[in-house]
C-alpha cells in the first residue's frame, strides 16, 4: 500500500516535539509537506506558507495534521476536507463545540476521515486502566493536574485568549482519560474558575463532577505549580484503588505498578492510519463538552495577574 | 385512548402562565398532580411537596413536566425516568450539556419519552419562516433580543447564578428559532459578554456567528431595555428579506405580513403527546451548545452592578 502523504500544518512546539517524530516513525505515512507562515519547515521537505499555497502549488497531499492553535482550525479543516483530504485535529478539536459538530457532518458528506485526537488516551496505562475498571463499582475519583505554565507553555499568548482554554488545555487531557476509562458518563455539578485579572482564561479550577451512578469525581487544576508536577488520577472502587500517574503513563493497581514506554503520538498516528484505511472517523467531543460546561456553569473568581 | 396523567413539577410563573392552561386545553392530557415545596398547587388537584412524596403516595402518573430552575432538573428527570415516566423539560433542558446527553441515553434505555422543549419554535411565524428559507441563499442574519429583565424575571435570583444563563435565558429562545429556520448549521466566531459586577451571569451580549456557507449572523442581547421591547430576527436572502418579530409570532415576507394566534405551549403539549404516542424522544441540544460556546469562547467585560 502506498504511504499516506501527509502535511503538517502549524510547525510549533507540539509539531516538532511530537508529530514530526511520530510521522517519521510510522511507515503508513510519508511527510509530504509542512505549512507555516513563519517557521522554515524541515530540511528536504517541501514547505508552503499557507494551506492555500500548498493546495495551489502542490505537492499532492492525502491528509493534513492541524497543529495550529484551536481558534483557526475550523477554516483549515474545511479547506482540507473540501479537497477530500483526511484531517487529524490536535486537541482540543476546535474553539467551540458547534464547529466540531459541523466539521463532523462535513467529513461524513465528503467521505473523508476526521480524527479528533486525544493524545493522553494513548498513554501507556490508559488501556489497561479502562479494562480493569470496566466491571468494577466506582466509588470516588480524584484528578489532580498541577503544572508550571511557564515551563509547558512559555510565552504562548493564544492559550490565554478566549477559546484557548487556559488551565483546561492540560486539564482536558485528564478529562480525555477519565471519560475513556470510567464505565459511566459523567457530568458537572459545580466549578470555581480562577481567572488572572489580566487574562481571559483560568489559571486554576476546582470542579465537582459525578457519574450517572452518583460517584463523586473531583478535579483540581492548577498552573501555578512549581517544583514537582502532578498529573494523577485516583479511582477508588469496590475492589481497591487504581492510580494513573505521570499523565497516564504509570498505572498502579492493587496488584502492583506497571511502567511502559510513552507511545502517545505513535499510538495516535497508528489510529489515524487505521481510520483512513477503514474509511471511518473518530470524533468524541465529550472532553470539550465538559470544559464548555465548566465555563457555562462555573463560578468565576478573579485572582492575581499572571505575567510570563 | 386514556389521557396521559401528567404532574407539573415546579409551580412558578411559567407553570401558571403557560403549562397549566396548555394542559387544561389538551384532551390528550389530564392534570393528575402538582409538585412544589412551597406553592399550594391547584384547587381540586392532588398536590405533593416533592417528587419523592408523589411517587411514594400517588396518584399514579404517566408523565411529568419539569418547570423548576434548570439547576435541579437532572435529578428530577432521572427519578421520573427510573419509574418509566415520560419527561417534558422546560428550556433550557439542563444546567450543562453533558447532563442532557446523559439523560437522553437514560430515556432511551428505559424506553420513555424525553422532550427537550423550545417553546419559541412553536411561535406562529416559525414554521412558515422555515419553509420559506429552506431553498433560499442566506446572505446575512441579524438577531436583536432586548427586554427589561425587571419586567420578565422580577426577583428571580436563580437566573443570575451560574447555570441560570442570565440574558441567554431569553437569548436561547432566539437561538432555538434561528437553528430551526436556517437551512445550514451555525457556529460561534466571537462574543463579548457583559457581566454585572455583583452577578455571575451576563446582562448583555454581542455575538458573531456564521453559518457553514459563511453567512454572518449577528446577535445583540440586552436585558437593560426599558420602553419598547425587541424580539426580532431579520434574514436577508437572495430573494428578499424575511423578518420575524414579537419573538416569532409575526412573520413579514416580501409578499406581506402574517399575524397568527400565539400557540407556543399548546403546540409544545401537542408535540409531547405525539412523541409519547409514537414512543419517540426529541432532544436537540443545538441552542444550549451555542450558549455554552459563547461562555467558552466569549470575552467577559465587567459592567455596573445590577439590583432588582
Amino acid at each position: 500500500m502506498d504511504p499516506i502523504r501527509i502535511a503538517v500544518v502549524g510547525v510549533g512546539k507540539i509539531a516538532r516535539d511530537q508529530h514530526l517524530p511520530a510521522i517519521a516513525g510510522n511507515k503508513a505515512f510519508s511527510l509530504a509537506a509542512t505549512v507555516s507562515p513563519r517557521d522554515p519547515g524541515v530540511e528536504g521537505v517541501p514547505h508552503a506558507k499557507s494551506l492555500d499555497e500548498l493546495i495551489a502549488n502542490g505537492p499532492a497531499i492525502d491528509a493534513v495534521a492541524l497543529c495550529t492553535p484551536p481558534q483557526v482550525r475550523y477554516d483549515l479543516a474545511v479547506q482540507a476536507l473540501s479537497k477530500g483530504m483526511h484531517v487529524f485535529l490536535e486537541k482540543p478539536p476546535g474553539a467551540t463545540l458547534s464547529e466540531v459538530v459541523a466539521l463532523e457532518s462535513r467529513a461524513e458528506k465528503v467521505g473523508a476521515t476526521l480524527f479528533a485526537s486525544w493524545h493522553s488516551r494513548f498513554a501507556a496505562g490508559v488501556a489497561p486502566a479502562r479494562a480493569w475498571l470496566s466491571d468494577r463499582k466506582i466509588e470516588k475519583v480524584s484528578i489532580v493536574w498541577r503544572e508550571d505554565v511557564r515551563v509547558w507553555h512559555p510565552g504562548q499568548a493564544w492559550i490565554w485568549e478566549p477559546g484557548g482554554l487556559g488551565v483546561f488545555d492540560p486539564g482536558i487531557n485528564a478529562l480525555s482519560i477519565v471519560t475513556h476509562i470510567l464505565p459511566r458518563p459523567m457530568f458537572l455539578q459545580g466549578a470555581t474558575l480562577e481567572i488572572p485579572a489580566n487574562r481571559a482564561a483560568p489559571i486554576a479550577a476546582d470542579i465537582e463532577f459525578r457519574d450517572t451512578a452518583g460517584a463523586p469525581i473531583h478535579m483540581d487544576l492548577d498552573w501555578r505549580q512549581t517544583g514537582p508536577q502532578s498529573w494523577d488520577i485516583v479511582v477508588e472502587t469496590d475492589e481497591g484503588t487504581l492510580k494513573l500517574s505521570n499523565g497516564g503513563a504509570v498505572l498502579t493497581l492493587p496488584s502492583g505498578t506497571e511502567h511502559a514506554e510513552d507511545m502517545e503520538y505513535p499510538g495516535l498516528y497508528a489510529r489515524f492510519a487505521s481510520l483512513i484505511r477503514g474509511g471511518r472517523s473518530d470524533v468524541d467531543v465529550a472532553p470539550l463538552r465538559l470544559v464548555a460546561d465548566a465555563f457555562l456553569r462555573g463560578h468565576r473568581k478573579l485572582v492575581d495577574e499572571f505575567h510570563d
